[in-house]
């Protein structure tokens, strides 16, 4: 067999004790709030029958599903004609009956139908998965990555809603973040603008035009919207609604004239008013509303999706995209015969809020590191004396290791400093027969000398 | 589009909540002890370059390894003639370029040599995540399941080896199991066994007819080494070795003098020795080592890979296969061009681990509920005033729940009932009056009165 110099398939990343750290210490802190919001989590295989997912992202997505070849003679049933003509769009469906999971919502709507018996409504999941696209790689853009959903379905509660707002606040805040923005909007207040403007029938043009207010400006918005059908009449009556300024309640205020004739849109107002309240309620005096929760109603986010609130998350912080967004939707389940079911979620942005966290300096220091002490080798004298001491911290549920062989000091501290280890144990003749053992600070590199027992208490 | 009755690939699981919690119980077990004899978390891909597979698991595994169609036109590249032929085999190569891990030891040895300048030797990691194979799913038997893999690289040392036991019976013991064997054997006594018999050739069919012992029996055994070439005489040389009996130092002493001409034999039993001896230096008095560990010099598992010291773990309260083992080998990365890396590894069969502790119902009960309290939701009235409440209580790391909406009691209370919730709380006008809330229990069905900081304390 020729030796194969070895490389990651494209798009595809390992992750190193130190990011394994990071990673596991961001999912920690949204596992612990998702639980304290009543949320449990579930996992769905990696890979769906092609049919579960084929159709369900458009024909983009379709197009970056990664479908699974078939075991064994999987050219026998496959048409000659096909093969022939290399009709790789058609033959897929003869080669792959599998493929990868490509988000965690169709699967969680999958499994929703499937269980729809053994579950009790609401049902309140969280879901931490890698998901796998066939998209180009590029800075920041992988094959395999990991989405992190929190969902609600079988409840129509706007408690709901509110308490998304609660855990994006409670997990941010968590992970150290302190200036960051939850937009939210409401599908209804976008229909009931494209009632009064009066062309109900361009809102997806008006919505894709006035999302892009951030990026182009409102000239751009406006160039835009003429293109896409709306008239100077039109961009009249939109500018204010675009360029809505002031706190929450008084651009809630402004809409709710300008859209008094449009039953949708006034719903959709009443429905993030309602939302305020029951934020204004959990929390009374503390953390003003206003300080972290902002009405956009240029927030648009999947909308051929969404059926009420929408939601978007922004760090002030750093120059970053929407760290996590969401919504809520009338029917999750109804491509697999399950009607009527509504739901309402967020995702975070796992990756993003890495790149936060290490930007701003914000990973906890002591979590990074497992090992706690190094014990150094001196030789089988030493190892011999240290065995029983080495078991003793371990008990203490003290996380240690001894080098496994007596090489030079030189060699062992490096060994430590690599892993970050921030204390190391000399432990030589002088040491066995004093019953002193010496400390090494690996950051200060200050040695103590002292007995057993103030190793462990220092330790612990 | 047409509504699919939506349906599982075959061979795979979805996880509910429950059993999410169970097995994120066994994991996190496991993942403390692994941290505590400083070993180190990596993740690699889920899919490899196939060329980094391909060859590694012989034409069984090969086969068994799932591919990934590549995207777009992947029949443009295709040479006619195989598709006019239908030669899968031969095309695969063509249409596929990736391919899912297959196990966890071939991308670590992808990963050990690709990040050979930034990892310091010995280099210990843990691993765990979910392989695929390609094989027929049966009971027990899935296409997509985790491994759990620990493995230090790098070092020679038998304290590894001692460390390993060490780790098993931590692991094993943290998890509720108090019955179980740790068995050891060496590559080098099979070896020398073999070597003594005048049939260093015949090692392998020899260990794999010795290696059935405890299911066909000495008969089956024999029978099957006459087949494979060995003689009345040698079997009458080897039945003592197999049917060695005693404690572990007696069978030891009686390998000695068997295997006495044998270097290699010898040194594999001083291995032994050493990993014995420092067992008891580690452990000093506790836990005597016979009562867990037990020399069996039939144990095989992977003869091809292994060069020193082989172990197996079974549980003796369940009747179960093996639910870990592991082993020394001396060329991890020879594969990938990185010569004569030595390492010695273990593994736990989480999914078996898993079944064994419903068996025995060692699962805690207590971790297996995360919402600790449900707020029954009577009416408006009521919602409004529990909201502070709430809030307070998940301040406190209270996992707690509101129900959304104020539908009949008892469907709240089979809400409760379904997730596990152990208490729910009723505030209904007399609560509100007086101040005073009712806690039921939901185990026992009793109810006290009581005020808001006196249920803090009972949830905490």
């Amino acid at each position: 067999m020729a030796i194969v110099k070895p490389s990651l398939a494209k798009g595809t990343r390992d992750f190193s004790p130190i990011e394994m750290e990071k990673r596991n210490y961001i999912f920690n802190v949204l596992k612990d709030v998702f639980k304290k919001f009543g949320y449990n989590e579930i996992q769905t295989p990696s890979f769906e029958n092609l049919s579960t997912l084929t159709g369900k992202y458009g024909d983009e997505g379709d197009k970056l599903i990664f479908k699974i070849l078939n075991s064994g003679d999987y050219l026998a049933k496959a048409p000659s004609e096909l093969l022939l003509s290399k009709s790789s769009t058609k033959l897929t469906a003869h080669l792959s009956e599998k493929a990868l999971r490509y988000d965690l919502t169709v699967p969680f709507a999958r499994y929703v139908v499937m269980h729809q018996n053994d579950i009790s409504l609401p049902f309140k999941r969280f879901q931490i998965q890698p998901v796998w696209r066939a998209d180009r790689p590029q800075r920041g853009r992988y094959r395999e990555f990991y989405q992190c959903d929190v969902d609600v379905v079988g409840s129509d509660s706007l408690l709901n809603e509110a308490e998304f707002i609660l855990i994006y606040h409670e997990a941010l805040k968590a992970l150290g973040l302190r200036d960051f923005t939850i937009k939210i909007n409401n599908r209804k207040i976008l229909t009931g603008i494209a009632e009064v403007i009066g062309k109900p029938e361009l809102i997806v043009d008006m919505t894709v035009a006035i999302d892009k207010l951030d990026k182009i400006g409102l000239e751009g918005v406006n160039k835009e919207l003429l293109e896409r059908g709306f008239t100077e009449d039109d961009l009249e009556m939109l500018k204010p609604i675009i360029l809505l300024e002031g706190t929450n309640y008084e651009k809630l205020g402004q809409l709710k004239s300008v859209l008094s004739s449009s039953e949708n849109g006034l719903k959709g107002i009443a429905e993030i008013e309602d939302v305020f309240a029951y934020i204004q309620q959990f929390q009374q005096t503390e953390n003003k509303l206003d300080t972290f929760v902002e009405v956009d109603i240029t927030l648009a986010r999947g909308l051929n999706y969404y059926t009420g609130c929408i939601f978007e998350v922004k760090t002030n912080e750093v120059a970053m995209g929407s760290i996590g967004g969401g919504g809520r939707y009338d029917d999750l389940t109804g491509m697999f015969g399950l009607k009527g079911l509504t739901g309402v979620g967020v995702s975070f942005g796992a990756d993003r809020i890495y790149d936060v966290l290490e930007e701003l300096d914000l990973f906890p220091k002591r979590s990074m590191t497992s090992t706690k002490l190094l014990i150094v080798n001196f030789d089988k004298n030493a190892e011999t004396f240290t065995l029983p001491l080495l078991y003793k911290l371990r008990r203490e549920n003290i996380a240690a290791e001894l080098y496994p062989t007596a090489v030079k000091l030189k060699k062992q501290l490096s060994y430590a400093d690599a892993k970050s280890i921030p204390y190391v144990l000399l432990v030589g003749e002088e040491e066995i027969q004093s019953g002193k053992l010496t400390l090494k600070d690996m950051v200060t590199g200050e040695q103590k000398s002292l007995k057993e027992d103030t190793l462990i208490e220092i330790l612990r």
